[in-house]
C-alpha cells in the first residue's frame, strides 16, 4: 500500500488545476504583454486567477502580487518592507519557528545593518503577544510571524499580534504558506498587513505562489525588471502555474470545511492511537494546530531511518522541515519548543490530504509501533531505555 | 491567416517538452527533497535537467541554478555578484541597451551605495570593448553585458569585453536570455563568469529559467531559504518547468543549426523586403544580429498603431521590448542608438520561429506597406512627409 502523508511537503496537483492549465500549455501561450488577443488573454487569464486567490483570503485583487515560490514571498515581504521603512527604524522581529526563507532573510538584513529579535515561543511553540510588545523598540518598522508552523503544527495568535503592530505603527507579515488553502484566512479579519502562500500547499501547481500586499503598505520589488504585477515583482508571468493557482484557490474555497472534517478525523487517530506508544511524544499545540498535522518525537530514535524504515513499507511522512530533511542537523524549532537535542533527532511528521483514507490510517498505525520496536532494538542510544 | 511574429515576446511550448513534462504534474508529484523515491525521483528528474542545460551552453551541471524567469537570473546575477564582491570596490558597469531587469535592479544598487557607469553603444547598439576598458576603474568589480539585444537583435563583442574583465580580475556577466537555445554558446569560449537563461525563450516552459555561475565566482543568493540548488537558491523546485527546460534545452541543441537556417531565410527576406518600403529604417546591426530577429523603425508612425493594425490582420509583432510595450514611453535602447524621439515611437520588431513559414512571410509582405500607407494618412506626422 502507497500511504503519502506529506501534504506539508508538496501535494498532487489536482485532476481540475491541470485541466484549468492545459491550454494555457498549448495554443494560449502568449505573453500576457503582449497587446495583441494572444496576450490579452493570458492577461486575462492572469486577473481571473488573482480574482480567485484574492477571494481565498478576503482581498481585493489588486494586494495580491503572484510570485514563484512561498520562499520567494517570505523574502519578498521581509526584505521589501524591510528596505522601504528604513527611514522608520532598522529593527525588525520574527520568531523562533519561522520558516528557514524567513529566517535565513533575517540573517541577510542583520548583515545589511539591520537589528533582528528572534521572539522565543513557549513549548508548544507559541509566540506570546506580551513578548512581542515588551520586545517592541523605537526602531521596530516589521515583525514576520508565521500563520502555522509546517513542522509542529502550531497556529500561532496571528491577530493579537497584528493588533499590537497595528498601535505601534509597525509593518505586520505571517508566512501563510502552511494556512492558506487549508484552513480559514481573512486578511482583514487577521489585520496582517502583508501575507505569503504557496499554491503547492493546497493542491496547485508548483512554481505559483503569492504575496499579499494590504493597500498603502511601501514595499520595494525582490526582482526588478518589467512592468509585470504592477512594477512590484518583474518577470514573464508563468502563466498556466498561475492559472492553476486561481483554479485551485477556488477549489479550496469552496470545499474548505469539507477538507478540514476529512483530514481532521484522520489526524486525531493518528494522534490518538501513537501517543499510546511508549516514549512517543507530540510536538507543537495539542488543539491549535493545522487539521491535517500530527506530528512527534519518538524517543531513542533516528528521525531519517524511521522516515526510510517506513517508506520501505510504502508509507511517506518527513521529519522536521521538507527544507532541512537533508541537511541532518536538529530541528531549531524543536529546540526551540525545548525539545531536548538527543530526542529532536527522533522527529516524525504526518501530513494528510485528500486521497487519504481510513484503510491507510489503519496500515499506519499496525506498521509503526512495529518499526519503533525494531529501531529501538538496533539503537544505541535505545540501551538506557531497554 | 495567423503569423505569429514575437518570439522574442515568448514561444509556444515544443509538444515534446509538454510531454516531458505531464507524469511530473500527475504521478511525479514528490518534492525534491524527500528522501523516499517520489523525492528521489524528481530530484534526480531536476539533476537530469541540470544537465541537459549544462550541455547547451558547454557548462558542468553544477555550474546550473535554476530560477523562475530571466529576470529572476538577472536580478540574482547582478546584485549577488556585486554584494559578494563588494569588498574589492563597488563600481560595476552596465551598457545602454540591457534589459529592464538589469538596468533596475542597477539604479536599485546605485541607492545601495554602488556606482553604475552606463556604457554608452554604437548607431547599431555594439558596445565597444575600447569604451569598456577605459572605464574600468580601481573600483570596479562587476561588468555585466547583455549577449544580444531582444529589442533591435544586435549580437555584443561578449568575448572580447569578457577577456577585458578577466585582465583586470573584474566578474563578468552576460545576459543570454534571447541568446540561449537560439544561438550556439559556449562560457567556456565565451570565458563569461555568469550567463542569464530562460526556457520560454527556446520553445520550452514559462516558469523555467537558470544562471550559470562560474565555479569558484562568489554571489550571494537572491531568494534565501532552504538547502534548494546547493543553498543559492531557495524554494521548492518547480519540478515540471525545470524538466521541460531540460528537455527543451536538448531539442535546441539537437536542432539548432537547422532552426538557425529556417529562421534566418525568413528573417533576410523580411529585412530585405521592408527596407524597401519608403522611410523604413533597420534597427540593431545588419549582419551581427539574431537570427530570428528583423526590428525597424517606421517613420511617421505610432508603433502601437502598426502592432494593433497588424494584429486585426492576423500578424503579432512587437514594438519594443516586451516589458514595456504597454508603457508608451519611447525606447531607451532605440534613443541609446540615436534615434530621434519621433521615428522611435515607429519601433516594429519582427521575430521568427519554427512554425512560421514562406507563406506566412508572403502574406505579411503583402499587408506591412499597405498597413504603412494607411497609417500615414490618418497620421499628423506624416503631413511634412506628403
Amino acid at each position: 500500500m502507497k500511504c503519502y502523508f506529506d501534504h506539508v511537503a508538496t501535494n498532487p496537483l489536482h485532476p481540475d488545476v491541470l485541466e484549468a492549465m492545459m491550454p494555457y500549455f498549448k495554443e494560449e501561450f502568449g505573453n500576457p504583454l503582449s497587446i495583441y488577443e494572444l496576450g490579452t488573454k493570458a492577461r486575462d487569464a492572469i486577473e481571473r486567477a488573482r480574482a480567485s486567490v484574492a477571494g481565498l483570503i478576503n482581498a481585493k485583487p489588486s494586494t495580491i502580487v503572484f510570485t514563484a515560490s512561498g520562499a520567494e514571498s517570505n523574502n519578498f515581504a521581509l526584505r521589501g518592507i524591510a528596505i522601504a521603512r528604513q527611514a522608520h527604524g532598522k529593527h525588525i522581529m520574527v520568531s523562533k519557528v519561522e520558516h528557514h526563507s524567513i529566517l535565513n532573510a533575517a540573517r541577510f538584513l542583520e548583515k545589511s545593518g539591520f537589528v533582528v529579535t528572534y521572539l522565543p515561543v513557549d513549548k508548544y511553540g507559541t509566540v506570546d503577544p506580551d513578548t512581542v510588545r515588551s520586545s517592541i523598540t523605537k526602531e521596530t518598522t516589521l515583525i514576520s510571524i508565521t500563520h502555522a508552523s509546517s513542522e509542529i503544527g502550531t497556529i500561532e495568535p496571528i491577530k493579537e499580534i497584528a493588533a499590537i503592530a497595528k498601535e505601534h505603527n509597525i509593518a505586520f507579515h505571517a508566512d501563510g504558506v502552511a494556512t492558506v488553502g487549508n484552513i480559514p484566512v481573512d486578511v482583514n479579519d487577521l489585520g496582517v498587513d502583508a501575507l505569503s502562500m504557496a499554491a503547492h500547499q493546497f493542491y496547485g501547481p508548483k512554481g505559483a505562489a503569492a504575496l499579499y500586499i494590504k493597500e498603502g503598505l511601501r514595499i520595494v520589488p525582490l526582482i526588478y525588471g518589467g512592468i509585470q504585477e504592477g512594477g512590484r515583482r518583474a518577470g514573464t508571468e508563468n502563466v498556466p502555474a498561475i492559472v492553476g493557482m486561481g483554479k485551485a484557490a477556488e477549489i479550496a474555497q469552496s470545499e474548505m470545511s469539507r477538507r478540514i472534517d476529512h483530514v481532521r478525523t484522520l489526524r486525531d487517530r493518528v494522534i490518538e492511537a501513537l501517543l499510546r506508544v511508549p516514549n512517543v511524544y507530540l510536538t507543537g499545540h495539542p488543539e491549535k494546530r493545522l487539521p491535517h498535522h500530527a506530528s512527534f518525537v519518538v524517543e531513542f530514535i533516528e528521525g531519517e531511518a524511521m522516515l526510510l524504515m517506513l517508506a520501505m513499507k510504502g508509507i511517506y511522512a518527513a521529519s522536521g522541515s521538507a527544507c532541512s530533511s537533508k541537511a541532518l542537523k536538529s530541528s531549531p524549532v524543536l529546540l526551540s519548543i525545548g525539545t531536548p537535542t538527543a530526542l529532536a533527532q527522533g522527529s516524525i511528521v504526518f501530513t494528510f490530504g485528500e486521497q487519504n483514507n481510513n484503510e491507510q490510517i489503519e496500515y499506519l498505525l499496525q506498521e509503526f509501533p512495529t518499526i519503533v520496536s525494531r529501531l529501538r532494538e538496533m539503537s544505541p542510544f535505545s540501551k538506557g531505555w531497554q
